[in-house]
């Protein structure tokens, strides 16, 4: 259908390589790409890989996937947007948050859950739909289901494989720019290269992005090799966006002045990695699912949720 | 002239108040109060004071305060703009950069080097001056010097601390909006506040919130009673802006999704927090200084400098 | 009765002085007197009062104060020593742990369950008494209860304040050892003082200690002007604790291959703090009865807890 | 000769395991194996290979390693210990310190400057030798240098590898004991492993450990591949132990009051990593070395030291 069929490894190492000029480009492609397109190639018809591939693959149409909604982010389970069969295709109703590329796309997977069987499915839905809105989802929407609704969750592990290498990619960026703003830049007449302190910082900064760039790799080979597991996938979002954001914070400082002008840059890539930072799972929770797997005790729940439920 | 009289300790914690609601708001404030209109009261002369206090004290009209450069930030020895007396009064040459309310300023004090004594003066230059730029002074411009230029180290020791208590104004609305946020908003059906990891991000906020403003409070304590050294107010600039970042930092977390939206102010915290972190010196020169002071030996300039001048 | 009759604010400044030099002599020094001598002095009778306090005032004897037990570190509620009355005294039955100076103390202050009230009473036994082990309670103990139980949370409240203070004087004792270590000690020819990155340290040390003591001398006046809440104590005891963790491995790190030996004081210090930052409260449990106290929500228990107890 | 032939990699795994145990363990083995006989197997004759090595691979004898002198940690090029060669052999001046096994060893490796070429040779000094003192080598010593001094750089090489994996499997160790504690120890009647504080402090140091892990492996394969740096190294081994200190200062914590006790490994733990922290070249000139490496510029030298050569 014209898709680029990349491996997982290198899928990421596009992603980051997009990020390490532009996250916000990054997370365009991702949308796009790697859950509006992989939804269709992985639980699609072939009918309807016929029908929406090639135009997205040549970026005629943009694709987008809307999972969370307003009230519930990491909670998944408690997701409200319902399907429901009618004449003719379904009806889907319910608001959606925080759809990347949702005011200007052309074709929309809509997760949603279906009024019979209580699972979870993708619905591809046209732009212009009847009670489409572009941040609200009312009603009344005629659409076909994706087919194997089981593998909406390989969607979902691989967009969280490569949201981590959004990380990767903003922090080889701010490396890049400091590495060399700090050779070219001086005070008291000398380059800033050659005060300890910037060194320090810069060589801080290498040393995370060293130590990401592997955690990213091993989770791909993890992943390409089946083994896998969920909490593979939320430590090394976790770990990795953590490490960034520690990245991009010495980098903001070693801009100085400078640091907080966006065309130098590193102000965006300061900004850009916060709603990464969130999304996906936000840090605390991605935290939880990986000690909910090494230690085979969930603590997502505080005590007071339980007594409230007696 | 209508100026308030506010004690240190009093504009210091006026600075806090507003920077809680709007820090873009206090660094207004500061330009146009604590360092345009102090640099008159106490630099300038009686006529100067009768003609321009009056109206910035009612902020008929609006002041700033010119001091750093294109290429010298934290070097304030090696500012290139300099002062000769022409006949009429002064003409100034050279460029400013960072200069807050300077596009909109009626009455701009403007730091530079007398030619003749090659001491630090600041002169009172009016919108509209011949060759003032907004973004660029030229030369060629009659003003009259304000009268006691050793009196500007003062007005720069009060800056600082004043700037100190940015940072500390900032995480107190950081932490009101947070302490509010979590007892509202629900996750898995009980409150963000009752899960551990949010409780004691909001009590490491609190704990850096509490020590911040007892190091500012000190600090202005010190001042007024004449025992304030460069050291002290350096020390309490740098480290509380280093921890305010950490609260910034905490509460942006907390918020999760809405964090990175500026119309929750959090988001915005954590931007303007940046350049505070950076102007008035950045924390490494503040560390320097500091270090200076309880070592004796000044550490600013790396060995490479040194070399080079031999 | 020979008691110094200090002041909270008093008391703390010598703990942190004795602590400035050895943290294992400002422990002693606490156990004695601000636990021991404290709780006879609140809740002794008269008659105690005349036997017990002159000579330990006069160090001819020494206290302890014996509280946690082998099972239950931060669960106060859960202690499981019992005192049950008796002809001629009562009876303990229990074990206890971690406590300071228990091996050679002639007067040992014993906190047990009164199996009637089941109040938590204090009881002052004399070393030798039948069945006391050093390590070990066992039972039929003889010895009189002191008489107002409910001021046992005051010498509580004391002690959480003093223990606060004993990382400050760790803290500005490190500071003074690596202030003097940095100018004697040379590298490359230079006084190590002279590096920007031990520079930063030291002063990174620096504002961490002015915090850190003006935080604990607010408590002080904010329990000497009885204000002071059990949440206020908590936070003060984690934050500064916290941040002399930071002090003693800065500090540690600037001492180099000296930092790793006792009689450079660093390492010792740095080894002195840990059991500081658990006792009294580990650092977890003090946040979150401070985050207790701010958000009106108890978080101590997890959620598998309370679906275990169903 | 017995010496088992392993590849850089594997000696590093090893080093690991053991240091999962023991760190004083894996030390000996580091000096005795990793340097004492890797200097004998890359630098000796045929002669002293058969000479040395056959009792030291079956650990008959023990090998020690003296480079570093009470002056100079960081600072190699300025050794003082001289080298002259005398009739019969070699006359050695100078102090040693920090010099692991050296109490008890057998054969001692001795990092000398040959007095004619001003080079760094190794010489190879039996027990017992005269003048040899166990903490002072004073004066003449007869003993045969080893002979391809240059290759001693390719046995610092090795040891910077193998010292960074030292924290990895300290790190290792901490990890499986918290791993294990929080599980089996229970506090308001749920294990510790079910509280959210506690688990987030568990992934964090997983993540931390598998991030280290991925770094030292790396690092092996670059070496392996003849293409790795001394930036490599040194960045590898400051990061590493960096996060280390992070992973055991957290399990530390997690082990609450039986985190200082030594018979839970843990405290010992947290104590053994300080020393290699600080041996192999401190955090801090490792990130200068590999500051310069990147930079290009030399940044150890304090300006000061530049001016006073003046």
């Amino acid at each position: 259908m014209g898709c680029p069929g990349l491996s997982v490894t290198a899928s990421a190492i596009s992603i980051a390589e997009v990020s390490r000029v532009d996250a916000s480009c990054s997370a365009f492609i991702l949308v796009h790409s790697s859950l509006a397109m992989s939804t269709i190639v992985l639980c699609g018809s072939e009918a309807q890989k016929q029908k929406y591939l090639p135009s997205l693959a040549r970026l005629e149409t943009v694709g987008c996937w809307a999972l969370t909604e307003p009230d519930y982010g990491s909670d998944a389970s408690s997701l409200k947007t319902s399907a429901t069969k009618v004449p003719g295709g379904w009806q889907l109703d319910g608001q959606k948050r925080w759809i990347g590329n949702s005011t200007f796309a052309d074709v929309l997977i809509i997760l949603a859950r279906n009024a019979d069987t209580k699972q979870l499915n993708g619905f591809i839905v046209k732009k212009g739909a009847p009670g489409l809105k572009a941040t609200k989802i009312q009603n009344k929407i005629g659409l076909r289901m994706v087919q194997n609704g089981d593998d909406i969750s390989k969607v979902l592990w691989i967009s969280r494989i490569l949201v981590a290498w959004q990380p990767i990619g903003i922090s080889m960026g701010v490396y890049d720019m400091c590495h060399r703003y700090l050779q070219e830049r001086k005070q008291f007449g000398a380059p800033l290269a050659a005060f300890q302190l910037n060194q320090e910082k810069l060589v801080r900064m290498l040393g995370n992005v060293q130590a990401m760039l592997l955690v990213g790799w091993r989770l791909c080979k993890l992943y390409e090799s089946g083994k896998m597991t969920p909490g593979h996938a939320s430590l090394a979002k976790a770990w990795i966006s953590s490490k960034s954001r520690e990245v991009v914070s010495l980098g903001r400082e070693l801009l100085g002045g400078n640091g907080i002008l966006v065309d130098f840059l590193v102000a965006k890539a300061f900004c850009d990695l916060e709603p990464i930072f969130t999304y996906e799972g936000t840090y605390d929770i991605n935290a939880l699912v990986t000690g909910r797997e090494i230690t085979g005790i969930a603590s997502f729940k505080p005590a007071a949720l339980a007594k409230a439920r007696l």
